[in-house]
């Protein structure tokens, strides 16, 4: 482990200000898709962010590399090249018309953090890689993680046949596209083994306002939510004219109104017992060819996704809509029909890590949050490969997936700051 | 009045059990969209009943009329023809796919009970007016009683400008393709002058089990429900990402639940009270353009149609929903835009009406449940212009506004057997 003050790490990653600062304005111009910026997964939104950072990365003198889903790796050789190695990733798509810094801060900051190594005349003792992850937006495909996993061998099946929902052409024509080979993917070849790996770091924007409202720079990743979604559930009740009365009622819309209120209480007790979750229930609504004015809804449609940081709370809460669905039906005479049902595990964060990176924050003199991830991300897959993990969270105005995220260079240099010390005191 | 016995009222009202179950039939194949059937008001599903009844009132031998508004008038002429007229009345509209018998068969009764006097040798001493109403169903317009308030010269401001809501097209192109006259009804043309009216009847079926739970055939009507409605209601809060906690979120269809929830509490207060009204949301949506799965619902729509049979009631639900909404708006940081609101007065039944067909039922020997109207009608819309009005509800198993209505024969027999008491005893 190397020793090294703070007040030089601050030095070498300050240094790298002008670096960053016109590399993401140049990603915002590829981009540009106003509002907002649109980088397309296995398009050409995404393909212009790939060439620029390999050039940047080329201009620091990183090797370059491609693997069949078309990530892109830019390494920084160590002293030992059989060690295992650390990557550093995140993704470089985008949703439509979001924001710029979605993703692509934590590519920049990989390249920023080995620049500022560089500058302090460290050698790592193994390599460190820069990851330019593919596919990570689910809204394109519907599928999540599409570059890491692909890169680790473990998409699900069936995903390489899913089609863009914009452009209706299947994720293995948009990879070959770009210059990825789907035949070596669907045999099941991985790039990344993760028995090789020895960490997998990423910093990202964080997409709710807590540390704007703690007033914190960054924040330290406790752990990614697990899920559970039933994504097309809905509730048979009777259609019945405007005048029946409540007790003859079987109202599919206020049943769903009912499971809705129960669902909000439900995570407003966790909230004030102190046990992070969230629950969403983005899709509501009455069948739009059969509702009307003076006519009680009978068919009522859902989509539900419930989240939290431990299994343990996952099968509670799993039990819990149980139970609700339960009372309804049971009180309201209606019945829910859940449809298919979707689970992803709950991504760790390596103890390790995290205290590592805590203490580097604070040796920096950093303020920093712990703070459980609102969101999914690519270090969830590496996570779920047994690959030691942990996140890097910066301050972002106005949430994420829209135009108005807003993070200032300041912060990304003290996330980029946390991250460049966590790689001088590991592996150099 | 005459004075008839018990027994040969039934026999001239069975005996017009052919006509009638004939008649029906016809109307149902006239309308049938399976499932159900669909008038389509001012819309060639109308037009088919329009011709079918006034084919049928022919071979009676009644004569014919129409309005601006398309309304069909089929008069038995009396012998004063200067006196007040009668005016039996229902809708020849449905909703889409709706059921053969909601609004027909008070026209089909009205006509039987006019054949009945006839067989019974009864001339009447005033004319007594079947009348056809056009487009009562307030779903295709958004407007309720367009025929008989058309007929009356009270149609609301802006009314024949409203659009169709599969068609697009307004009200008063519906008209005129019709046979119609919108520019009479725009210049506030009446075909009916309230003054000259003695009394307006409806039989109409019930559109609720209360008369299936009660084991009686009929129910004399003991007043008609007012109502505030807001047709286009949203509520705007922020479109967010899934991981946002729950403290920021600005999630609109959660508010929207939480309305639905207090709207329904509301409600079950009322019924435990024993205070008679009725609460409908019928269109409650997130927006199909922008929700999703991972997306909390920045954007919620809904309607909302309140009830009573009371005016204080109806002011005191008013300030109830205002209440809620300003809660619900100071607690989840959203607004509500509720839009147009409309409101139809409460429609008294006329007691000495009342009286007289409770207690032609009981001579009849024909059990009858005292019910206030689950339902509006346009009785509502003559009780509004201070005509004397009345209603006799059919027993009707599985509601209304569906396919599956079902209505004996005997039992819209005895309710026609009432009216024509009621006709024998008050007219002749």
């Amino acid at each position: 482990m190397a020793s090294v003050e703070a007040a030089a790490i601050h030095a070498a990653v300050a240094a790298q200000r002008d670096f960053a600062a016109s590399l993401l304005d140049r990603l915002r111009q590829d981009g540009l898709d106003e509002p907002g910026v649109t980088r397309d997964p296995y398009g050409p939104g995404e393909q212009r962010a790939h060439a620029t950072v390999a050039a940047a990365a080329q201009s620091l003198g990183l090797a370059l590399q491609h693997d069949a889903g078309a990530n892109l790796y830019m390494t920084q050789p160590g002293t030992d090249r059989a060690a295992k190695r650390v990557v550093i990733g995140s993704h470089l798509d985008s949703v439509p018309h979001g924001g710029n810094f979605d993703g692509a801060a934590g590519v920049v900051a990989g390249l920023a953090a080995l620049a500022a190594l560089a500058r302090l005349g460290l050698a790592p003792g193994c390599d460190i890689t820069v990851m330019g992850i593919r596919a990570e937006e689910s809204i394109w495909f519907q599928v999540s993680y599409i570059g890491s996993r692909g890169a680790l061998g473990t998409l699900p099946d069936g995903a390489l046949d899913v089609t863009r929902i914009d452009t209706g052409r299947t994720l293995a024509d948009h990879i070959a596209a770009c210059g990825g080979d789907p035949r070596a993917l669907r045999a099941g070849g991985r790039f990344l083994n993760p028995a090789d790996l020895r960490a997998y770091l990423e910093l990202h924007i964080e997409q709710a306002p807590s540390l704007v409202e703690a007033g914190r720079p960054v924040a330290i990743c406790t752990g990614i939510p697990g899920n559970f979604r039933y994504p097309d559930a809905r509730i048979e009740g009777s259609h019945d004219h405007v005048g029946l009365p409540r007790r003859f009622r079987r109202d599919a819309a206020m049943a769903g109104a009912e499971f809705a209120m129960a669902i909000d209480r439900l995570w407003e007790e966790h909230d004030a017992r102190g046990v992070p979750m969230a629950a969403t229930i983005g899709r509501f609504h009455t069948d739009p060819a059969l509702h009307g004015l003076t006519i009680v809804p009978g068919a009522f449609h859902f989509s539900l996704d419930v989240r939290a940081y431990d299994e343990a709370v996952l099968a509670e809460l799993d039990a819990a809509v149980d139970r609700i669905i339960a009372g309804i039906e049971q009180r309201r005479g209606v019945t829910f029909v859940r449809g298919a049902k979707a689970r992803a595990a709950v991504g760790p964060v390596d103890p390790a890590i995290r205290a590592a990176l805590a203490e580097g924050a604070a040796a920096l003199g950093i303020p920093a949050l712990d703070l459980g991830s609102p969101a999914s991300h690519d270090a969830a897959a590496f996570a779920a490969c047994g690959v030691p993990m942990g996140m890097i969270f910066v301050r972002n105005a106005n949430g994420s997936h829209n135009p108005h995220e807003a993070m200032t260079l300041e912060d990304f240099l003290a996330g980029t700051a946390v991250l460049t010390r966590w790689l001088a005191a590991t592996v150099v």
